[in-house]
């Protein structure tokens, strides 16, 4: 089985920059699809879905691989190494930020510069540090989502996306949960929500834009403050915006970030 | 500018038998992503945009080319000999089904069958032939289009889709249609809507799924029952549902009539 074939690859844009999208959890490659127009004319964009998501190969799913972030980060380093991929700008969203962020470790060589919306490399508050959720309250969560799924999907989706007044945009998230494997999406919800990666952070040397949104219930403000004071390479935007995926439900404001922090 | 870069050729799934998808008027590849998933294991999907839609390379648009389904129809052969497909189960959608047709009738070796949801030779009503629209219903339309192509959108994307109790289903729509080359999509709207394809099927021998909506107001039953009787080797199925788009607003019933057709 190809690399190109597990993660359903797909090289798309013709620039000769390359944009690398690290979906987050519960999402496909299509997810991207409100801002990818803009960029297509300037830069290369490599698309693929993690493992249990969108046209993956599902049967490349290994428990003890993808029991931490790391196995998700080397099949990122595995798409870069099959395309020979180089002066990489990685577009990550939520844990498929802290994803690029642990590939971007690894082989620093490898990437010019994260592009990092919603970022938080742990989501549970702990002594001096506010991720936003109490550990009962994740556990409650996985719970939850253990026993029915679809009915977390319905739940969490619209605390996730925000904009109550565009239930169209929940609507496309709920769908995207459900078109994962609920086996792999609970695992792989469980190594998002319990991961602490902060002190991987020190090792991180590649120039970051931070995008956090104004008002989102996963990644709350703290964690983009905390990114910035830890990586000192690194630039904080925050949108005037609500949700956690502002390139699906803020698509212009997200574009102008990354196109401005690009540019400079 | 190879062919798989200006028509964004993306090649997904696991089998060996493939699946060409030929996408209707203002869609994208990412239309298909409901029924897609159910498909990945068993075949190879060969996905791409038409010049002026998703990713494809606007530049590539030549008006003379495209002022014919056949400027169409050649991409689709262009795209097949890059890809050396051969035996291939091509599926096209709307007008997408039309131009599949046309590709067939050029080059009958390369395809093994089609599969065609609510496809329409002609959408005009003539002699003897009721496509559905008269003369001026279609003027007025393109008027309206050429004037505004967004409120265009805002009215037609919800009749084109039906099911008015799931208006997620139509902002998809809507989005879809916004995301073209709105000088593109204006003319390929009228070569759509003003072609007359009639005559060329008798030159199609290839065996063709005809799946029909029972309330599709862009073709109706009429135009199956059409398509049924001067087509031979094809076979008919009426799905019990709304809407001219049942492989977005009804994917289930849609695979079942697709695989039902492919296992026989």
């Amino acid at each position: 089985m190809s690399v190109l074939k597990r993660n359903n690859v797909h090289v798309a844009g013709r620039g000769q920059q390359t944009l690398l999208f690290v979906n987050g959890f519960g999402c496909d490659q299509t997810i991207w699809r409100y801002i990818l127009p803009a960029l297509a004319e300037q830069y290369r964009l490599v698309l693929f879905d993690h493992v249990g998501a969108g046209l993956s190969d599902a049967k490349a799913y290994d428990p003890t691989k993808y029991a931490s972030l790391q196995g998700y980060a080397q099949d990122v380093l595995d798409v870069c190494a099959e395309l020979a991929l180089t002066d990489v700008t990685l577009v990550g969203h939520s844990v498929g930020a802290m994803i690029g962020a642990l590939a971007a470790i690894q082989e620093p060589a490898r990437f010019q510069r994260l592009l990092l919306l919603c970022p938080s490399p742990c989501y549970l508050n702990e002594a001096d540090y506010h991720g936003g959720f109490d550990r009962v309250d994740i556990d409650n969560m996985l719970s939850f989502m253990e026993r029915d799924f679809v009915e977390w999907a319905d739940t969490f989706a619209p605390l996730i996306m925000g904009n109550p007044d565009r239930p169209t945009l929940s609507a496309e998230l709920i769908h995207s949960f459900c078109q994962n494997d609920p086996v792999i999406a609970k695992q792989f919800a469980r190594v998002t929500f319990l991961s602490d990666n902060r002190s991987d952070l020190a090792r991180l040397h590649t120039p970051c834009l931070l995008v956090q949104c104004a008002e989102d219930l996963i990644a709350p403000l703290e964690v983009g403050d905390y990114l910035h004071t830890v990586l000192p390479d690194s630039k904080l935007v925050t949108l005037p915006v609500s949700g956690h995926c502002p390139h699906v439900s803020a698509p212009r404001e997200t574009l102008a970030a990354m196109e401005a922090y690009m540019a400079a």
